[in-house]
């Protein structure tokens, strides 16, 4: 099959971290390179900043990202006050703010509701435990606000129209206006719904991430994905919405349950492998702290998560090609999620064996050597991941749903692809179509 | 009930034409001006542009608008190149092609056409009149291009969830990629709901509308207003979202019942009130060869039109505040819509009794004088419009339906009113409510 190298993208993307030790006013001037500062007064708090421009395929995108940073775990010590990751979107640019007891800070939400009506969107497992406490953080002090909810029941198999139009029927009915703001309180289900619901709603109101899984947390919150799924494809009917700031308090994971906690670290382990290695690193010396639920290891890695995913976000925002590189493992875990069933296995999980395929398919088609498939494997399994599909799939049942893929282009699939030293991707039609056989022949039966 | 001067909203609009017989070169300076500038090699066409900035509100936006004109239809030939009326928005600024036979010409669509495969979404109405037409226009000597299509119930009462989903079945069932085209095929009905289809599938596909009927034409599928209706209220759930260009034929008007004929023309009359007294008046004395369906007088109206909407649109994409003009009589409108039942009553012949009712109101408020409301009788009269509600319509059901409107901002009710000369109006929260109480008195039985 002739391939045009059109499809093809490496952004060449090198480890962003040169140093483990960032020094004060160290710059790096590649294109890839960021500028670490540190401010004399705060040596918890560095700032990223990346300036200048940056060709993306055909564009030439002009980015500036502030992010705060921070020396790995062992140096740091953790704070009540926020840590502020910034996504940088021009007038639609907004704040992740992550730290423990955020939610006992009113003014930190209130300062982003706009209008005097509040939509909170969560579901029947985190409504009793934190619909209240939300509630009281955008009412406190502010009686001109009035709270409405609606809860939906939990799980990706209710990600769908149905469960959306009950958002609607309650928005609604309550008669909220255009100056409204819908507040999404749960995991990557419900800020998928709740900001596809707000990018509709009235052709679009105001709306607050607040996530409450790790998944959500390190991922789906950030980045303005919005969507639900149908029946034939995972996230087939959205929008790019950009929400007005993301709020993680990280004493939330405290009631995760292990299940949930482990599927949100495969996107952790995702950055690392795309491109971070020096954060992969980090991952692989400290995962039993993060399986063991260690707040700072969560901290960093929840900080150092949205460092990347805004970084990239900012350069590409509606996927025209590096952002895709998120995806990692992801075609084939969507995959997995449609055809062995929307809830069975969860998103993380799905990616988690995804990763295991496309890095699979990488080595067959000799970009990696075998240390990385054998770290990923190491690292999955220390995570109490799957590396393996479920049994029930099939190499057709890949084929036909892949087929649907938003990433497929005039009939041609693109795939990320790890390529290069650890931390290097791509994201591409042009392979061999024959690795891309003998993986999904590797792991399926039939 | 204390009312905020911040809620209202009054852009001095003049009207805009200030010569029958333009000047080559002659520049008008004020905010509201354009400069009329005719080429000496095409007098039929004229190239209106609008240089500089104007403060809306609080923002100032900058603005610049091609679009050609003409002198009125008396000194007009028609000819059967299209006339182009271009939609100013940046990077999504896209053309409006206005034309006998366009669709006689696959160049004009092809152009527009991205990727290869094309999704017509139609109705049952319109397909067995125009769907071969446009496949023909889309693949003649072009074989590369696969050409889908999805047949749609016909009417107001079916531009909702269940039938949108029929269109992202048949665009996954054909795997549509982000890079096809879908192309609406119909009236507003229709352009509406392919536009919303094309804005959420995939998070945003390209599409192009080729509107068939005068309200379509005219209105709404210039501008880039998508969404379907709830069942308690119009266009509530939906997206801002351009399309790559606009095509009307104005031969498809032939086909066009009588009724949906006066239907568009509602829209026609609205553009005049808000802003175009010189465009009223031209209506006035040629609304006799509107109704004969006289080609020369609906090309010079199409036209007229779409700059007015263009205009506006290019100013205010999001409806911050001017855009909102373009409501008159929708608010009382969408109410009847609403309360007598989608399809009842066609959405224009609904605008036309909201245009009376907001034209009653103004004239409560002191804010126009009695010969416009007599002159707006007397033009609707002409089209064959109504000019009062239907007699089931209650003061209640209109209070509760229209407070849901998308105009309601925290929980205050804005209205489109005229005030001044004719061609001028408002947009605002800050008027005595026992007038509106007095108009929907006036209007309702009960």
């Amino acid at each position: 099959m002739a391939l045009s190298t059109a499809n093809s993208f490496s952004p060449s993307l090198s480890s962003k971290h040169a140093s483990k030790q960032p020094e004060l006013y160290t710059w790096f001037r590649s294109p890839n390179a960021i500028a670490l500062k540190s401010p004399p007064l705060a040596p918890a708090s560095i700032e990223l900043k990346r300036n200048g421009g940056f060709v993306l395929g055909q564009y030439k995108v002009n980015c500036r990202i502030y992010a705060s940073s921070a020396a790995p775990m062992m140096d740091q010590t953790v704070s009540k006050a926020p840590t502020i990751v910034e996504v940088d979107l021009g007038q639609r640019s907004y704040p992740i703010y992550i730290g423990s007891g955020l939610l006992d800070h009113p003014d930190l939400l209130q300062k982003h509701v706009q209008g005097k009506k509040v939509l909170v969107v969560t579901n029947n497992t985190v409504a009793p435990l934190y619909l209240d406490k939300v509630t009281d953080a955008l009412t406190r002090g502010n009686p001109n606000i009035s709270v409405e909810n609606v809860i939906l029941p939990d799980g990706e198999n209710y990600k769908n129209m149905d469960t959306l139009m009950k958002v609607f029927d309650k928005a609604i009915e309550s008669r909220l206006d255009r100056r409204c703001t819908f507040v999404a309180l749960g995991g990557g289900v419900i800020g998928d719904m709740c900001g596809y619901a707000a990018a509709s709603y009235l052709r679009g109101v105001n709306f607050i991430q607040i996530p409450t899984t790790v998944m959500a947390q390190v991922d789906s919150s950030v980045g303005g994905k919005t969507g639900i799924n149908h029946r034939l494809g995972k996230n087939l009917i959205g929008a790019f919405y950009q929400p007005q700031c993301v709020l993680v308090d990280t004493d939330t994971l405290n009631t995760l349950p292990d299940r949930e906690l482990a599927s949100g670290l495969a996107e952790v382990i995702k950055y690392g492998l795309i491109r971070d290695a020096e954060f992969f690193e980090w991952q692989e010396q400290n995962m039993h702290k993060l399986m063991a639920r260690d707040p700072r290891a969560f901290a960093y890695a929840i900080k150092r998560s949205c460092e990347n995913k805004a970084e990239v976000v900012s350069l590409d925002e509606k996927e025209s090609g590096l952002r895709a590189t998120l995806n990692l493992g992801h075609t084939f875990g969507h995959a997995i999620e449609t055809g062995f069933g929307y809830g069975q296995w969860l998103h993380g999980e799905a990616v988690a064996a995804g990763m295991v395929m496309a890095v699979d398919m990488s080595y067959r088609l000799g970009w990696i050597d075998d240390s990385i498939v054998k770290r990923v494997h190491n690292i999955l399994q220390q995570a109490k991941l799957p590396t393996a599909p479920p049994d029930t799939m099939t190499v057709e049942m890949f084929k036909s749903i892949m087929a649907v893929d938003k990433k497929v282009a005039d009939g041609l699939l693109r795939l990320i692809l790890l390529k290069g030293p650890l931390g290097n991707c791509v994201f591409t039609g042009d392979y061999d179509r024959k690795a891309l056989d003998d993986t999904l022949h590797a792991f399926c039966k039939s």
